[in-house]
């Protein structure tokens, strides 16, 4: 048998106490599998007396993250501790530099940093593993590092926060407004008091930046991703969207095209018959186009204490087995940059909604600006508004488009040239829609 | 670089032709994935002329795959061409002695000798990998063997035969009966000319048998599966299914129970809201329950050439990388032998579809005699025979029972003194109802 495997880990929240739980009760099950002892040797937490549940008594207390990190007491170093800069930061760097194994839970990390770390891992002959770090406790890090190796990915695409995914399904289902269903997220503990950072997209993109560079070998490059949250969803847009057969879900996707690579964070109506529709709450969802395989879609917990220690066991499980896989999938020096397609340049169908004033002439200026736009239409649906007055002549219909497949440029301008016509009301509203199988 | 690795296959049909080609056509980004170059350097099949659009001009042909199993030629031999026994096992066996990394698709084969050869594997320090052997392009070995390593698995089930998924879900469809979508399946060339082997479960039944043991630690055994086929699925099943809300699928179960491992292939009723039950058509999906991390799903191509070879191909990246992991997960030596749970000990709901005799006290017996094994009904759907000549009294009409949570033991007893009365005609309908979250 190999020599025990001693961990140290930095940050002892639910995902770190969850780990050090399960390492502790499984060690010979996980040994087996191992083929080694993997001992928690280490800890390093803000407050050193709160009970956990777990059996600290044999561990070695670090104050400082980054002591812990370079200590020679440990093999792998497991950071929990968060944030792209700071005690985390400082610690990685510390222990990559110290030649210890790296495991991660820490997106923004990687989505800021991730190929000079990688660098460092390489240059000091370590692993850095993150399976964590995207869609919590699904394995799509190893699958994509690994499973795809003989396949070239033409697009990655998923739901990659349950914060955003738990709103929208919530409205869908009980017919509930946007900000409903976020005090209701912040009442069970899905969303955090400040939501700003799951609703708006961030943390969807940086996960959707680590699958870019997973999926087609490039670096990576958080600042290039469009990005749109789903505060601006109405109750009116879910309706329209079961009516016509779809969802509205926000999705991260990377997808290469003839001009480069788009990587876009947005709310989609995807077809509810795709499997990505049908993943509700707070689960996660990632599916992959590639050439040989053909289309693959992985369902899971995306957070929470122990789904994210799951992955994390499987990292180190990975260590202990010896087994080493260039960081992002190959050697940072054949990374690719990172070459954008414009979003202006992005192709799709689009759901467009308007409140047209009702008067005669104003839906045909409104077809017409889009026929110069050469933006066929695929649906148009109109109906009363709700709760209006009848005979109120003049005012706002609800009106809403499909079009067939046209471009961003088209559409952004055609709503441009509308909205300065006094043809509508407010601003318009537009959707993407996802192509999907 | 580490040196080339020169790869060997037998069996040159879809997927063995997809797989060269693959490797073939990216070597440069293979190898970038890799770290070293990878090449076909050998191959072997039955006929030697065919134009399989494969470039064999600097490759080594071997009429006999156990000559090029222990050639020097080679490092990695790919097995694809079937069976159990006969030159898939000798030239297996032949491989593995010689000292050769093996991967294979033969599902067959490992149901039967996957224990020993693992064991040969392990005495000649070579791997013996075979993702391409369940669920196709699904990279559900290495989630089962690597990322769920921190997790105690409590059910593995899943669709794993495409030809049976494709027959229920075309009988869903178009209301169909089973004789015309089998004859669809077979024009289409989703079902074999003698399709006895897919939809009397027994495909099924040897991608299970592996399955439970990377989930349980166990030997296979697929001796101890019970088995039961879709040939006896009416429209009036499926129907009936649709709607109290369920769909039925053919899944192979591995449950862990309080007096062993349950292993059953069977139809089987799911809920319309799970997530196995929106797996249409050819598709495959695995599901684990795991202790740690939930449920994962994992769902994509179960068959076809290059869906297949892109499994076989992930596997020779892992050995070009040096990746190296217990055949079942964990040593031969710490497997456990295969305890099974006796089917009559399965607890669950049933669907019972009954023909009554329309007489007075018929449907009372049934109560009785249901009553007496304590077997409560969930519900309870009576109806005029579609076709029935109004007024024709007595002949039989259809019953369907669901019960609530029961034993298979009881429903047996209760099928067997319902069937020796007067009250019903012809043979009981039973379908086990799956509970899923």
């Amino acid at each position: 048998m190999k020599p025990e495997l001693r961990v140290g880990v930095a940050g002892l929240g639910t995902v770190g106490a969850s780990m050090v739980r399960q390492l502790q009760k499984k060690s010979n099950a996980f040994a087996a599998r191992c083929g080694r002892t993997v001992r928690v040797a280490a800890v390093s937490a803000r407050t050193r007396g709160r009970d956990r549940g777990i059996d600290l008594a044999d561990v070695t207390w670090f104050d400082d993250p980054a002591a812990l990190a370079a200590a020679p007491d440990i093999d792998v170093f497991v950071e929990l501790i968060g944030g792209d800069s700071g005690p985390a930061e400082d610690s990685v760097r510390a222990a990559l530099a110290a030649g210890k194994h790296v495991v991660t839970a820490n997106k923004a990390l990687l989505a800021r940093h991730g190929v000079e770390l990688a660098r460092l891992a390489e240059d000091n002959g370590v692993s850095l593993s993150f399976e964590a770090a995207v869609a919590g406790g699904i394995p799509i890090v190893k699958t994509m590092r690994e499973s795809m190796a003989g396949n070239d990915v033409s697009r990655v695409y998923g739901i990659l926060n349950g914060t955003c995914n738990y709103i929208l399904t919530r409205m869908e289902q009980d017919g509930l407004d946007f900000a409903a269903c976020l005090a209701e997220a912040q009442r069970v503990g899905y969303a955090e008091a400040d939501p700003t950072f799951d609703i708006e997209g961030n943390d969807t993109a940086h996960k959707l930046a680590i699958l870019t560079s997973l999926a087609f070998g490039c670096e990576i490059d958080v600042d290039a991703i469009y990005l749109e949250g789903i505060a601006s969803i109405t109750s009116a847009d879910i309706q329209a969207a079961d009516e016509l057969g779809y969802r509205i879900k926000l999705l991260g996707v990377a997808q290469r095209t003839d001009t480069g690579i788009e990587q876009r964070v947005h709310p989609t109506m995807v077809p509810k018959t795709s499997a990505i529709a049908r993943i509700d709450g707070v689960l996660n969802a990632v599916a992959i186009d590639a050439d040989v395989v053909g289309e693959v879609v992985l369902a899971g917990p995306g957070a929470g204490g122990n789904a994210t220690a799951s992955a994390v066991l499987a990292d180190v499980a990975d260590i202990a087995r010896d087994i080493r896989v260039p960081v992002l999938g190959q050697p940072v020096a054949g990374l690719a940059p990172y070459k954008a397609a414009g979003m202006r340049m992005h192709e799709g169908g689009y759901y467009i909604r308007l409140a047209v004033y009702d008067r005669p002439g104003a839906f045909a200026e409104i077809a017409r600006i889009m026929a110069v736009e050469s933006i066929s239409l695929e649906s148009i649906m109109q109906r009363d508004r709700a709760g209006a007055k009848a005979g109120e002549a003049g005012a706002p219909q609800p009106v809403t488009l499909i079009t067939y497949e046209t471009t961003e440029a088209a559409v952004k301008r055609a709503l441009a040239t509308i909205s300065a016509q006094n043809v509508i009301a407010g601003t318009p509203q537009m959707i993407r829609i996802e192509k999907l199988a």
